[in-house]
């Protein structure tokens, strides 16, 4: 898990946590309801299979994996790759960059498919068509993956709310024949379904959303980048210049340590 | 049905039926209200009604067939079909592929119109324009199909409220010379309402409209695909190349299992 | 009114009607309240006042009536119509669309005038840059009577809730004082006002708003449809390509029937 | 002030009024909280001044006098100034333009630049991206004023919420010790900041900042109208032309009355 | 802290401030709730942590610091550097510039490589192509600095309404041995955490995330301005033209001002 979901999920626990054991005089108990886990979970889950075909729904399990331990590259570590490989094909040839893109096969496949049609010498405007169209398709994967999360936050608090009313219905169907204690315990059941849905929007499908969006449109940028440095090493530009363009990407306190190494 | 779908319904089904059964200690009539059902299911009647024109309503059964039986041709089906044509007319000239779009006239109108252009010697400019709009038609077709699903997401709930606010002012109005129990009942009456509203848009429409939305943008996909396929058909391009650059969309496990077949 | 619009509107007010009666147990008259009407009704027009200028303001009944009256020419019925005129431009020369202009400069202008600019010779860069502007001023004419519903839809609700809450004042302030049967009649008076809010949003002003934003996207269609046609014919185009190129936008249906015709 | 605001402002103040008195049975104070004041309207001034720089809350002023005294020049007005232009510089040659410049420096310093400009025999590229770039400002400055009338119908009701959470967390917080007449009182006290914010919301703000809105595109309209004019002034075209062009934008009604005039 | 800012902050501070007070009748203590502080403070804080990667939460105390400090340069003064640049370079020729570089160098180092790049005789396209593209890496990290205020506005109160919704279900669980003090406290307590979420989201995050945005267009505009003067004084053009076309971003008071000056 990279590790600023890990604290954010940490602080989470953490602070529910103890807020809980406080509300309820550590008497956790009362906040587990079958009917509100049923309605908020099942809920979800019925939503999401209905809403989304059953191969999208079998990549679920690869975001969550994704969303806990992908790291990604860094724009930094792109920059610095790009320039390595720019500096060897112009001291040796671009040719001297096949056993580099053996290496990478298996670690990137978008960067080693791109530098080995820039190699086989395809025209530019072919890399840079069948490359666009790869970075396309993939921005739809992540899409469909966000897609997931999305729904939960949109309808879990809808399925919330309608357990809650279902709760209310019961409880005021009874209301001549109940005394205060048995109400009471309605009610609090009746809550739970809207809390259970609060919580799974705001705090888990909601933020798990936003860092599968932020970190798509992170692995766009790598991608372009990536591209523009195949184009430009195909050119035999000098490296220089494609690094310092790329450079703007890089945080301010970065970019003095590349530009050391370079 | 699809199968995710049917999933999805069937444990939407189970959840909110466990739910209901507990919550009433199994007395279900106490969910049943007349009132709410002629509010939520004859007020978002009414808005379809009111905001569509008539030739549009009338495809509205189509949809909802469309929702639950089509499965349409996924991304691999659509590359595999037209490597399969790509290949025959490489080999056998474009004129072989006659047959195969008197086969296709009823499966696939749309791919076989376009290849017979093709065969036809139409103009690529042509081909492509007469396509597109076909495209751009179908979305509409597809965008009044949500609509129906968004305006009862939209509406359901609002129509909802007016219930519980109708019966509540019925309640306020004789709060005076009601007992506890018969403003019990009143309430959950009242209550039912905004249920069945909140029932109606997160269980129903809203997920049908998502997957509605979807599939459209699949098709969509698959069309543009068919239409790349067309052009290098037409133009003779080696067909390896439109399959290559077409994979990017295709998952990575179908890939290996395509280019085996291949 | 438009057959769809109509059977919409009974719906929506048997059902409404049978809900009032059955919760008021017949004292209709529990859910009239001066307050609400003065809130919402006076509210939602003063924010008409405020929001659009006079000149836009004039042309309301007009919008009203269209919503009740017109029928527009569906997609059907335009393409009949450019094909007829091809047809004729083709075999009797440009010029015999003369009287043909005479007829449509009462019930159609903006076919008229792009004919008669075609039947005089302007440039088709003209002609397209003059009917485009047309175009372009008449969906600005329809957004500003779309926003005339959408500013109902937004603001009615918004008066409703503080006709409540300055119900709920005046009852809150003289809690004390008040028996429990005053206190329900002013709690109902205060809540009618958030029902008659919801009322003009989801049962009036929303749909009508949808309906206009489809027809305007209709006329808009069929316009450009138009456009597509007087070029054709201007540049004595084989009107049956035409004819095939708009097919696309004729539900599968009625497409057999008009080719019979053709 | 325009006179359609003036009636909208009449109509809110007469409907809000005659409800205000009679919720309260003529106690008007009792809707008088100086916490609900400070709350909303303190806290609607402090967003603005957070949120927008200095320099822009200065223009504030500006864009009230503008709401109420400024009635713009309206597209029939512009139409006709443009043909009357168009005339003079046809008959009397470009430069018989110099006296208008002179009367229009004051009353249209937009107008008279770009006339300035084609006198001068900028060449037309010169003229339009002068031109442009003025409408980019001042659509600019306009979004400026919009804003600050968003940020209070955004922000106002919040601080109305937040107001009516202290008061209630104030009541609930002496529940025990206080009698029905007491809470009720700190109840209403409560519930008034909600109101203000939902009046600040919805009979203020929102109006004024839709109508800014509305008359914001019309000006731009308005000067891209003036634009093509002075464009196809200095090109020396036929005015009947641009005439007609323009026409599309003005109201049918007002159209004979112009043609009439021409 | 720039003095708009300053102002509102002050204004937020003493009617909230007041408000409290009052409300409470001087027992402040009242609105502390431990829980609601770790609901709404520890969940915004675990939102961004999850959401956001950790490179990018390191740069939000700079966020914070440059919503508080920096006053970034007004387009006045934009305007003046480049009128004064212009006129030296044309006056000296464009090599004159290289002290005012040197002096650029750390008050505007977007300025100075751009101007760099002028005096160095890169193409037009190589300098409007670097200097974009550092606009836009610009653009995107001021996005990741409102990203963070805008995940605490929506979340914050989502977590608010959870913390609620546990108080309530604490509440209404024991609701049969609770005396009304009891509960009263406990409501005020859940009640708290919904109020803590309204601040932070309306008072805080809110406009601190729109001031950034309004800071964000008005430097985008600046670099803008820079851009298009670089290019012209490269270009050799006389330095009154451009500054007349940048006029049109000056309010028109301060403009008499730069003209007197120029």
């Amino acid at each position: 898990m990279d590790k600023s979901s890990l604290i954010g999920v940490i602080i989470a626990v953490v602070c529910m946590g103890l807020v809980f054991v406080e509300a309820s005089h550590g008497h956790l108990a009362m906040f587990l309801s079958v009917e509100g886990l049923l309605m908020v979970g099942g809920g979800s889950i019925s939503v999401c299979f209905i809403a989304m075909p059953m191969e999208k729904i079998k990549c679920v399990p690869g975001y969550m994996k994704r969303f806990m331990f992908q790291k990604g590259r860094s724009a930094v570590e792109v920059v610095q790759a790009m320039a390595t490989l720019g500096e060897k094909a112009r001291r040796d040839g671009i040719l001297a960059l096949e056993p580099e893109i053996e290496k990478l096969q298996t670690t990137d496949p978008f960067l080693a498919s791109g530098l080995r049609m820039a190699v086989d010498g395809v025209d530019p405007e072919g890399i840079e068509a069948t490359l666009r169209m790869e970075v396309m398709a993939m921005q739809e994967r992540h899409k469909a993956g966000k897609k997931f999360f999305d729904l939960i936050k949109l309808y879990g608090p809808g399925y919330g709310l309608v357990g809650t009313l279902v709760g209310q219905v019961g409880m005021f169907g009874n209301l001549a024949s109940a005394d205060i204690g048995e109400m009471g315990h309605a009610l609090a059941t009746a809550v739970t379904a809207t809390m259970y849905g609060a919580i799974i929007a705001n705090a888990i499908a909601g933020p798990i959303g936003d860092k599968l969006a932020l970190r798509s449109s992170d692995e766009i940028l790598g991608r372009e980048m990536m591209l523009q440095g195949i184009l430009s090493i195909q050119a035999g530009d000098n490296p220089r210049v494609t690094l310092d363009r790329m450079m703007a990407f890089i945080p301010v306190a970065s970019r003095a340590k590349l530009q050391m190494a370079a």
